[in-house]
């Protein structure tokens, strides 16, 4: 995988280790609820990952966008799915959304290329 | 239909007509692109509505709330999977959603009675 | 207490209710957490009701600056620290703070109005 | 001039003359600074009015949007020229804009209107 | 050019490139109609990009902002006209809007300096 | 202090500095402004100090939360008080603060760990 995201995946396991041994009983709850709003339901992990996703492009936070297009990834979904979830953000979002737009596509993109030469 | 909705239909009727007399190229682009983004392709349109439901929500819009759980209902989606997507937007948007959360649920009350008295 | 406060308590209480009727756990937990954020702990309750109410102006929620201000004055705020507080958020958001903050004064003058009525 | 835009104008004087009265010094310095800022200096105050408008519109702010719009038409703007920026603001901010498009539009024709029965 | 700028300008041209090759009509038309907001109209198309600054400044976007004040620069925008924007923008988005005034500074004078240097 | 505090520090400082030398007015009574909100008042300065980062959490903005954790720090406040006013922010904002959370965390140690070495 590539630089970027290997080391936001790093980053993010290593600060998330870190609040964890804070230890306040509020933020571990939150952390929790956070997991298990994605989880399998009424509505299948993969879709909620995919509402997550457009939730963090409007909301335009790379992070958020980078963790959830990697579940939507590893989840099965299309590049032509994902394009089209990226559309809704966008018309919704308004040209505020373009560099986060690049953002997402980029990560799409490295995350494709690792996944092939994974494969390999 | 109960008149909060039946109200904010005939006003969102009326102001879209007017904004349409405008006559702005770029406004009425916008006003269709909005409107395709939302039509069946790589995604079908009710996964689309539901994802405009979740970013009208983290975005705290009340009536881009109403029109996209209107949307939700007549493709289909259920109250448990509706709940799902609202449990997201609360998760990732937080408590401030807390009183979108309860303008979405008294909307998607107000729907269901009135399919059920067109019904009879 | 002036109509506009009490509407706005009975509305949330009937709401909250029916948010408890739909019975997601994702959702409970939500408001399970969102209540305990603001009991004692290492901070004390007032001094994280008055973080709630400037987190709630600068995110421009007057259902959430109503509910916060309510607390704060239980908890035994005076106006001039209150005036402080919304001085913190005015210069942290901007003027776009200032209906907000029409709207926070006003509703604390009807709390404090109410009191003193309901003193009487 | 209509009902809305009337009892707008009144809430705000009221609520900002009991501001006034509660006299916290960086409040009031706030309030001069938001005046100061709309005033001629190198660009014109007709289009720092017009800043201020399409700023207000992409936070959505719809008693912001009232304000700058009664400000811009008394400045001597055109409605094709209102509807550029109207226009900029919706393609930045996205379809989210759209509820604030049509109170800015309905704001507009009443300010018109009222213009025009005035001068009879 | 200083090197931030010339790389932020070709990133945006390799993703935008990319964003292109992707082939999805709803964020192709989007393109187009974010370009065509701020061409010559009603409005001349540099009082339209100061507009599309101060969005930027407001919805606090950098990329948007460099973006922004590259085109206000070509357009023939003096700094004390922009700092009038910026003013504005600091004034309606509050002391949160800081760090990008000071992006936008710095931006300005890179700009500035970058165009001295290509007289010589 | 660590390198990306020290260098915050430095950039912050330099382009405060030059944008002072811009000598608007309207700019230079804001920063004024901002500085006089978080001195003792009718609220201690300390007190005023959490709620700057608090606001600043959930409205996003890293440079804002780093300002003023130092300042909280400075003032005195303790990690265990800290850390509660980070679960309001995180349960106010949702998990789209989770990142700057991380951020706050990070530099809340950064901090600690700088004033120990000061301190041999």
């Amino acid at each position: 995988m590539s630089n970027r995201l290997t080391e936001f995946q790093a980053y993010r396991k290593r600060m998330n280790d870190r609040i964890g041994e804070i230890d306040h009983l509020g933020v571990k709850r939150f952390m929790n609820l956070d997991t298990a709003a994605y989880e399998d339901g009424a509505l299948p992990a993969r879709q909620k990952e995919m509402l997550g996703l457009v939730a963090s492009m409007v909301l335009r936070c790379n992070d958020c966008i980078d963790y959830h297009i990697l579940q939507c990834v590893q989840a099965g979904w299309e590049d032509q799915e994902l394009f089209e979830a990226f559309n809704v953000a966008l018309v919704v979002g308004g040209s505020i959304i373009i560099p986060h737009l690049r953002h997402a596509v980029e990560t799409l993109d490295m995350t494709r290329q690792s996944k092939d030469s994974d494969g390999k």
